[in-house]
């Protein structure tokens, strides 16, 4: 085999087998091709695409690139969850304890969050004390005792999806959907799982803006789950605005609490939440319908069973119960609307970029998260609002944020007529 | 700027502006912008095309980028030629003295011939003693003196089409009709040329295979030319069958020489040599017409004029014209018709392929060309022939010479009935 040949194959449309792909993919992993035949191959497949054959064996291959976490000791099958990303995303706070009271493992390894999203091991590192880096025997006992652990990603788990990704970000070949689920799913069976569902965000803060495209990447998925093997579902779920009340971290973990605990709640969060941890019972085999499922899900917040797992969970790894509260920065300042009207729109994506302004956020890889600093929306997109109702709180250490405030206030717009709000599940793929 | 910004705009298919192209174009020649990141923006451009601006752009941006040969000494246009390739092409062997003697400087940097493409540099080396390594200061005073000279490409021509051109010959990335137009013309501009006129051949012996594509190639390079200031003509020419009877570097020497001193030829390397010619002659505005521009150049061959400059050429860079010869080689054997009829098609890249394999050509750019090889055809298109007839003679060294006689043999077809036969010149483009 030869590269320029399998460059020139896929340029003109083709389709490769394994072997072809394997070329690439192994010798990219072992240093044989050099990064910029990879390049000139990933922009042609951005192109011509790859049909479902070839992205399955994409996945296989970059799975197959390094270690794979084996989970088969639990003798049950093991379904992940996995988030597109999004603003105010703490579905898999909510979700874990969920599932694992209803004897479910819940074994995950999460991503820390860039740019204008959060990630689920810096919100929960907002708990003091809390370990998100266990050695995997660790992480495996735990998750054997107690059936819950959430970790961040570690080891040498696809290194042919790292070294590609990597290139793909400098190389303007990160969005093609073949590219994105390939690496998605190499990740998510590489971690162990037999079953996946995914929460594949839609709108404007999510990566997905249309549900044309977000359909695409959902169906994309799923056939790399059925040709692997791994039962995958895709929940598409709107994210025209922030998910809940809150964007950061400190707050949002106690978002998820409030919602466990008390059953206080945003209503988005809440029918999210139910329906990604009714379709892993569904598909752990826990339930004969999705609709028992639901059923099954909601009983166990209502009677605190979730509430429990969840304090289990965070003492297991350490956290600090007391230490979830409402998170105090130096400025407290509300964003107050000028005028009345209905809210029609929320720039989702700009609100993200705002927290991350205030510090709840990185910019570049390096920067450091400030626990304490977030946004409380106080409005969702439907509801009406009198000039001078406080539309949003922000929360930050940083001294000059007007710019930010203006930015959350610039971000609403507002109309004189009932506005209509798309629901929250948008549609399930399976 | 930022590079990955340029590689989505192009992938995107939007325009470039001649900054955004230097920014690539500069920061890879100066090593601020890495080689993936190039590659993918070749493959942007394969995939998206460069407009009449941006390929101009590129070509002037490439130019700039090294140092550029300075003919204004000369006080008159000069006239550049350039083929993109054939097999038995000694058109500029015949072209360069016709030219000279008609008082218009020929100054040529000429390349080598790489896998079924000859050289004009290594034919001129086939004759004892002829250098082909002059110093600048040399080649310019022998055009001055003598109105011609000939030599290998040198100094620091184009750093940047150098750099991208290797870059695109491993990456899937050489057969875009902006970056071939680009790198060519970027070579002829940077050589001195005022005016330029292109030979593009057609056929299944070039890298255009198709009317089509030569004639996308030609208008793309006729349109740089213009926007850049260099009159530029473009000639389509057949290139179904090897030009002329020889193919190799000895053999095509003498071909050359026997056209212009005893006026013997094949009818089409007459009429495409005449027609280089004259459009060269008239671009120096030597001619007030195309027609009386063919009728100075046949003038000079009937003449003897233009061999007395051919002598006078290979003299000054020390040639010996006794050398030029039959060529004699070890083996020299005939291969011929099994079966009557009319010769419909040659298979020109294997004939190529076929006088390389005797030892005439280079298969990678290390290879020792053996000048007394080669190939002696003694039929054409649409010749009628008889079963034992004679259709092709080889010279060669090589000792194991059968798979290449069979592929001789087999790169001919031939027909029961007469066969239409195209023009040698398919078309002008000005």
């Amino acid at each position: 085999m030869n590269t320029v040949e399998i460059i020139n194959k896929k340029k003109y449309g083709e389709v490769l087998s394994y072997e072809e792909i394997g070329y690439i993919v192994n010798g990219y992993v072992n240093d044989t091709i050099p990064d910029y035949q990879v390049a000139s191959w990933l922009m042609a497949v951005y192109f011509q695409g790859l049909n479902s054959d070839e992205t399955s064996a994409l996945t296989d291959l970059m799975v197959k690139s390094g270690e794979t976490i084996d989970l088969s000791f639990l003798d049950t099958t093991v379904v992940d969850k996995h988030s597109t990303g999004g603003v105010g995303d703490k579905v898999s706070l909510v979700v874990a304890p969920i599932i694992a009271s209803l004897d479910i493992p819940f074994a995950k390894m999460s991503g820390r969050g860039l740019g204008h999203t959060g990630g689920t091991v810096d919100k929960l590192e907002s708990i003091q004390g809390f370990h998100t880096e266990l050695p995997l025997d660790k992480f495996k006992e735990q998750v054997k005792d107690l059936g819950i652990s959430l970790v961040g990603q570690s080891g040498n788990l696809v290194p042919a999806d790292k070294k590609i990704y990597a290139l793909r970000d400098v190389t303007g070949t990160v969005d093609s959907t073949p590219l994105i689920a390939s690496s998605i799913m190499s990740k998510k069976i590489a971690s162990g799982a037999d079953a996946i569902v995914l929460d594949i965000k839609v709108g404007n803060g999510a990566f997905m803006k249309t549900e044309e495209e977000a359909k695409e990447l959902a169906e994309t998925m799923v056939a790399i789950g059925k040709k692997l093997n791994r039962e995958t579902v895709a929940v598409l779920t709107n994210m025209d605005q922030p998910l809940g009340a809150e964007v950061g971290n400190g707050n949002e973990v106690l978002e998820a609490v409030k919602l466990l605990r008390d059953q206080e709640y945003n209503q988005d969060l809440y029918d999210i939440s139910v329906e990604i941890a009714a379709q892993m019972v569904f598909l752990a085999g826990k339930a004969t319908t999705e609709e028992q499922a639901r059923k099954l899900v909601k009983e166990v917040i209502e009677n605190g069973e979730a509430y429990e797992k969840f304090v289990t969970f965070i003492e297991a790894q350490d956290g600090d119960m007391s230490s979830i509260h409402e998170i105090k920065a130096k400025h407290t300042m509300e964003v107050k609307a000028d005028k009345a009207g209905y809210v029609a729109s929320v720039e989702t994506q700009q609100m993200g970029e705002a927290a991350m302004l205030l510090g709840a956020g990185r910019k570049t890889k390096d920067d450091q998260i400030d626990h304490q600093a977030g946004i409380s929306f106080h409005v969702k997109l439907g509801n009406k609002v009198q000039a001078g109702d406080t539309l949003a709180t922000i929360h930050t250490n940083i001294e000059d944020n007007n710019a930010v405030i203006q930015k959350i206030k610039d971000a609403f717009t507002f109309s004189d007529n009932p506005v209509e709000v798309k629901p929250s599940i948008i549609g399930i793929i399976q």
